[in-house]
């Protein structure tokens, strides 16, 4: 046989802590701002949509956060994951390189995202939450809280980009197996949303709408809170389980990566990996960590590093982060997801404070790299991970160049299995580039708001 | 925590051989025999589409089949699979009974199907086939067959049933990433296609035409064999691997099963995953394994031990197997798959010689067994893995009802992701229940061919 493929590791080998990038990063992340009064946003203003649990994880600077018995109890329903060596991928490129990759995909939904969202569901639970609201876009966030909060007997109101809940049908039907109700936004059941559609009852909706929705909805009911899967610091550090793992897995058969590569689009799963390996370049380690974002979203690449809204419609509190400007949508023919505005603040702070670098591809390229890991690794990877694969692939090659052996870990976010529209729609060469103009950015970039 | 979730198997733990259940049935499986000749079908009669490799463990009696090298290396791209304790299924039952489900879904194609796909696509390469043409319904075997020939250099063409290819283009689209052609049977490709479109533009094809284009298509080209999916003995014998891990597994923590359940529809992952059980039932063992089928297709509970054709056209070898008749179609209202009108004549045996027994169920208790399962394990299965969570469920339930303790082993043979039309449906309470009349069934066998 070629080698071995996969590093496993026990249940009992789960790690117990998250780990918490913010006790190390040199210069502490900027704290969230109130919308209205643009003052340092304290508890009070979070404690109508998030519960204590996760409000104190916003803000803490320890170290370590204790991993809940029955977070790690639901974890243990796909954790910990495997560690791949791309060992296919590797004789494709013909490179000296090591290729490895953490599989996220393994997930009851797919992705990286029951990661937090289990969480989420637990503290919301432990506080007497019967209730959580929340947006989502494709589907692929509302599925994972849709699954998280099955387990801990949570309802659902998941606010779907009409778009989306027209189109894209598959994963509403999943959230609903897992028993969450799913409605098309601009929906009847908030003011907003009534205000939206009687504007124009076509309105195809957006993500910003329904966040907007979805806040309303939680702060208005007394059984129900608020659920973000990426951006804010909670969600990263529970994502910290997957770079925690990874060096791990890497340890127990004696690597360590000189370079550590994720995709970027709110930033969590970037963060998640990124997280335990910047802290040892923060104690001197030489270690090359990569986010890497589509070209038509370029936030860490292009963006600004300044306040911004995480919302269109201006409601959630400001955050310091890299960011495109609250009002920018990239353009429609973007099939690879990532299309945040903004990067999660701890995120920006690594970027900020030159701890890791950031890495912008056209999504052409990117989809040509997932087919290649599809057919020498067999997975078919999310888009937005083959931004990651991409990345990894230039690295080998190189390595490959200059004759030199290296070790490349990179994060397989999730699988594409909800995306197969996208592979289609490039593989019948209908997906063009497309590369924000300098004037959009800096046009954009002038309207963020004065602090 | 509640408890280690999953048995993992290294690696080195693979099984290096397949277990041929054929070595150690009391009574010898009945050979296949040619269609026209009615004769036992010999090796020269099959090597226009099969490749010596497989021709040989068709007939085979050998207790053991070495796994090449290349089919152990692409195997451990997914496996060992995960052995699961379903504590979250068995707290929601309050069953006193251990319920463990071998997680065949973490395939790249998210079934059990490349299993046998891997080591066809091996032996035709090893003969210097360069083309593989085979038949596809809903797509999970043409994936799994595109997945595993992707690997080996193998070109294939997909016939893929004309109503599925406009109605579930995802597993199309999932097919041509990995570098298959599909096209929609009937096709202009064979003469049997064109025949069928001169007589009816708008055929919207059948199982049994789609496997007469593909076995044309491959008796007619030298550089290109046939594969097929299940039923065959050959098939069975590649998925022996799900039964020996499984065993394995058990062993690791000082368990045997008293019962174990598989879903049964062409019979290679209930061959699989009882193979070995049966063995040791023979020799003595009590243990009790159910074969659970739809009510819908009552193959095992209501069909004939007989010889009859594979394929609806009377093209293919004669197999002595437990069958409908070769012109049955379940009612196009079944959305739980496992529509085939035969059984593998492995398994056909098993049943016949009183070593397995057979349950059928309706589709709607199904998908709410389905529904249970995705709410308290995670993973949504199968609509055909839901008849095996049924079965588990009824025997735990049981177990609950006697106060005993049990040990209950089924196989999850994959995952609903591409089946979330047919859970809407559920949902939407659209699904009819629909049993054979024995009129129907009289009939169906009175037409079986005389031997």
């Amino acid at each position: 046989m070629i080698g071995q493929r996969k590093i496993l590791l026990s249940e009992r080998d789960l790690p117990k802590k998250w780990y918490n990038i913010m006790h190390d990063l040199p210069k502490p992340v900027a704290p969230p701002l109130h919308p209205g009064t643009k003052q340092p946003a304290g508890p009070d203003d979070l404690k109508p949509i998030f519960p204590m649990g996760l409000i104190e994880q916003e803000v803490t600077t320890s170290e370590y956060i204790d991993i809940p018995e029955e977070v790690l109890d639901a974890y243990s329903l796909w954790r910990p994951t495997p560690l791949h060596r791309a060992y296919g991928l590797e004789k494709a490129l013909g490179t000296p390189a090591k290729i490895y990759y953490k599989n996220e995909s393994v997930s009851p939904a797919g992705s990286h995202k029951p990661n937090t969202a289990v969480a989420q569901a637990y503290y919301n639970r432990r506080e007497g939450v019967k209730r959580l609201a929340t947006e989502t876009g494709a589907g692929q966030w509302g599925s994972a809280l849709a699954f998280a909060s099955s387990l801990f007997g949570i309802e659902v109101q998941v606010y779907m980009v009409r778009v989306s809940y027209d189109q894209k049908p598959y994963r509403k039907f999943l959230m609903q197996s897992w028993g969450a109700d799913c409605v098309a936004s601009p929906s009847n059941l908030t003011n907003t949303g009534r205000a939206a559609l009687q504007a124009n009852p076509d309105n195809p909706g957006s993500l910003g709408l329904a966040i907007s929705e979805a806040v309303e909805d939680a702060a208005g009911r007394a059984d129900t809170n608020y659920a973000l899967g990426s951006v804010l610091n909670h969600v990263v550090i529970h994502q910290s389980i997957i770079g925690m793992e990874s060096k791990q897995q890497l340890a127990s058969i004696n690597e360590y990566p000189d370079v550590v590569i994720g995709c970027a689009g709110g930033g969590s799963n970037f963060g998640g990996i990124a997280a335990p390996f910047v802290r040892d370049k923060i104690s001197g380690k030489n270690v090359d960590v990569i986010a890497v974002e589509p070209s038509s979203c370029p936030t860490l690449t292009r963006g600004k590093f300044a306040y911004d809204f995480g919302d269109v419609a201006m409601m959630t509190p400001l955050l310091k982060m890299h960011t495109l400007g609250h009002g920018f949508m990239p353009p429609s023919i973007h099939a690879g997801g990532l299309r945040y505005h903004g990067m999660a603040p701890i995120v920006s702070a690594m970027m900020d404070q030159n701890l890791i670098r950031a890495l912008a591809y056209h999504q052409n390229a990117t989809f040509e790299a997932g087919i290649l890991f599809a057919k020498t690794e067999g997975i078919l990877p999310a888009p937005e991970s083959t931004h990651a694969i991409k990345a990894a692939i230039d690295e080998a090659l190189k390595a490959k160049q200059e004759g030199k052996s290296k070790v490349i870990l990179f994060n397989l976010s999730g699988h594409g299995m909800f995306d197969l529209a996208s592979y289609d729609k490039y593989l019948q060469k209908q997906l063009v580039d497309h590369e924000m103009p300098d004037s959009e950015i800096q046009k954009a970039i002038k309207e963020l708001p004065v602090i």
